[in-house]
């Protein structure tokens, strides 16, 4: 008998119904056997056969928007308002990936044409591109039931890329996962392409066989430090070690300048609490620490955050184990000696996931001690920031180096202000520089970056949001004085796709 | 005291001299921490006065030609002939990165401006753009003192990427090692660049401490599957995991189709031969086996293959350690049940690392048996081959769906035959396809592709050869909302460097 997997509403700690069982590790061998016997068809199915599957998921998914926010919303407590947008997010992403595969640049075609004249040596024909890794599995995030997990940016982008996906559904909300598998699969099959393309897994033990069977090919997570890494160290002691594209744990430190702070206390406090707060506190972006400077604009900043913070509200957290989690961190983080409660927001009474919000300051110079420092800079999931007042640039420079890697690192400066040795420090620390803003809230375009140093990621070259995301998914393989005919399209000489193309060192447009 | 590093001649078997000792562990952090430092200047030189560097490195490279093919000569016994090419081919990495720099496209720019109006959310300004990861640890290879050791592919890449570099010399060659790094160095500083950019190590512990170092932050490697994944499993349990690129070893397998032997027996056998043999099979595109049709045009390339393994006179081996591998190899697989020694080279006399040629044969019935089909499908490192008789096509595409993941397959075909089944089996587990040639004799290109799945790398994602290799070094930056003052000038709005970019989703030439 395998345990059975059950829906909990976080509003009321109750679980709702039992959807599914753990997966026996005869079970995920199926799955991974059926989703490789997918890979060769999705593959052959073309970026154009691609675009339109991924379109028509994009369709299904709207189609049953109502049944799948509300499923969420149980599931989730993140309010069908935020959840609409998610699945807007998510079917949005759906079909920027389908425009990806229109563009067909992500192939990254290179044509050297023979030169039997090279020096030193002659060349042969060659033309290189990107072919997908094979089956790819997807751990669903907590913090985005939809938009990081079953119809999320992992799997639009390992479908695009062509590889079929099967996503281990995070146990906090198996219901929505095993409806939106339903509507991705039924999205594949309006647009002629196997079902097998999508699969889902149930449990955790299921998620580590999923990430040793041999069958697949790349992993991509986001979820927690601990989980993330011990799935990273599976993947890497394979006996043929596989890529591992997990988004674990970040800070996302914010600087905020003297000049910025004499400028517009006010406002930066009003959006530092909207952002720490927001969606109580549970994204990966959430800045958790904040450096202000000492003395009057600095401690307004600090003070706008207190108030803020005692009247913030805080609704239901995703799951038992995450509030737990957030409450015995920001219990040890407010016993660190040198570190003072500067304000706590009301204590929700109630059966849910509550917990309250909290806001801790700190001098910068008790960050001295590497204990204090060490768990300061470690990630809180939930709603807690850390204010760090500092006294001089010297001594801000100096703490920023000490900064772990982070997604994002957050600059505000005063009108005019370059605090260049700042931004260059940051810069070796983060994937994305925000400037006068606030990391949470990701763009999904072209050039978003979301991934960073680790251990916000174990593998800053890649991203898991935009429209490079694909990238994770493919590798190269060249081809040898072979004859058109039996090259793919995409490496033939015609150019039948029309795609950018370097052929002979340049850059070509269709 | 720390053990002496001497330089060997392969051909005798003599210690010549003592040129180093290996690196303590404290030698090892001043080298790191010296890099780290160089780091920041190496980036804001710009792909421009790095170009400047790696085309002075060139330049200093070839005005030592003759010093350093004399050493290489002495530690490799490669000959000078194949080490003047080698020397000419590292000079054109050098300077085909420095063109890559040039280029610019490398930098992967992508740049969408703020759009208020964009569904399901507003977008900020986002510029991204590849960044270089810092420090690397280079791994010199045995069988290229030059083109894939200190003045190498990696190192061209890795400084091109604006990574510095710390070489970990081969035991084979440590004296060719640190010629080489001086001769880097000077090209730096003509280049007006800190020497530091350039660091050598030596000693087996000193690279692996050189892997856990924290300021390293990727390595690329070139050697043995021992050795590669001690080194692997090492940067993957680095408390921040590293980027490792190793390449490890690949067998290279060759299908002759029996149109193909039917046609030009004679003239694949002496391909094959040629291939396999030269360089006393030292190198990694060595094909190890070749598929042939059972039948009389099979048999004729079998026949021209032992007639001229009979022949062949090898030279030295590159140190006393590959040859010993070498000759326990090829004897364990001389005593599989089923497999018969076709030919062997006369075995040289004397006291140098010598060995002779050996070529297998086998029927591809006797490749069921697993341990017999494990050891065969696994590279021996040296001048031998296996030649597999296949009776049907059927059991040919059965026994290449067993292969393991190589650098090259390689397909001879008759004049307009078409095998797609095979090719897409070798497409599944190879790196660079090679149509009616030979899988030796890499092409130095931007569409070259030298890395294949697992154990041939250990990321198929990237190569070690050809202009793409600068990606392994890179990570991606993004900024929001930023100044363009602040920018770096890559993402500038007015586009100084005249780069490629993708502007709202579209390429763009300079």
């Amino acid at each position: 008998m395998t345990a059975e997997v059950a829906s909990t509403d976080p509003r009321t700690g109750q679980v709702v119904e039992t959807v599914a069982h753990e997966f026996t590790p005869a079970e995920v061998d199926a799955r991974c056997r059926t989703a490789a016997a997918a890979a060769a068809a999705l593959d052959a199915a073309g970026p154009a056969g691609r675009a339109r599957m991924l379109r028509a998921m994009a369709d299904e998914l709207e189609a049953d928007a109502d049944a799948i926010v509300a499923l969420a919303d149980r599931e989730s407590a993140l309010g069908s308002s935020r959840l609409r947008g998610e699945l807007a997010r998510s079917s949005f992403q759906l079909r920027l990936f389908a425009g990806v595969l229109d563009d067909g640049g992500y192939l990254g075609v290179i044509i050297d044409h023979a030169d039997p004249d090279a020096a030193p040596v002659p060349c042969p024909d060659l033309r290189r591109m990107l072919a997908p890794l094979g089956p790819v599995a997807v751990f669903g995030a907590s913090n985005f039931p939809l938009a990081f997990s079953v119809p999320g940016g992992d799997t639009a982008s390992a479908l695009a890329a062509g590889c079929p996906v099967i996503v281990k559904a995070h146990p906090a909300h198996p219901a929505t996962a095993q409806r939106c598998a339903q509507v991705l699969r039924a999205g594949a099959a309006a647009a002629g392409i196997s079902t097998d393309v999508l699969g889902l897994v149930h449990g955790s033990q299921a998620g580590a066989d999923l990430v040793r069977h041999p069958a697949i090919r790349a992993v991509g997570f986001t979820g927690s430090p601990g989980g993330g890494r011990a799935l990273f160290d599976l993947a890497s002691a394979r006996p043929d070690p596989i890529p591992f594209h997990g988004e674990l744990g970040s800070l996302n430190p914010v600087v905020v300048t003297a000049a910025a702070a004499a400028e517009r206390a006010d406002e930066i406090a009003a959006g530092l609490l909207a952002s720490y707060t927001n969606g109580v506190g549970q994204f990966c972006t959430k800045p958790g620490l904040v450096f202000v400077p000492a003395g009057a604009s600095g401690r307004r900043i600090r003070d706008g955050l207190a108030s803020g913070t005692r009247d913030y509200n805080p609704t239901a957290m995703l799951a038992k184990r995450i509030r737990d989690a957030y409450r015995a961190g920001a219990d040890q983080r407010a016993m660190l000696p040198g570190v003072d409660v500067l304000a706590e927001s009301a204590a929700p009474d109630g059966t849910g996931f509550l917990a309250p919000a909290r806001l801790l300051g700190v001098p910068a110079h008790v960050l001295r001690d590497d204990a204090v420092r060490t768990t300061l800079f470690d990630e809180c999931f939930g709603p807690l920031m850390v204010v760090v007042a500092y006294t001089d640039e010297a001594q801000l420079t100096e703490l920023l180096a000490q900064l772990p890697g982070s997604l994002t690192a957050t600059v505000h400066a005063g009108a005019g202000e370059t605090p260049t040795a700042q931004l260059e420090v940051l810069r070796q620390r983060a994937g994305r520089i925000v400037w006068n803003g606030y990391p949470t809230g990701v763009a999904v375009t072209w050039a978003t970056q979301h991934g960073g140093p680790y251990p916000s990621t174990t593998d800053s070259r890649s991203t898991s949001v935009g429209a490079t995301a694909i990238e994770r998914w493919l590798r190269p393989i060249a081809y040898q004085s072979t004859p058109d005919a039996m090259l793919p399209p995409a490496l033939q000489e015609a150019n039948p796709w029309r795609l950018p193309r370097r052929v002979d060192g340049v850059l070509e447009m269709p």
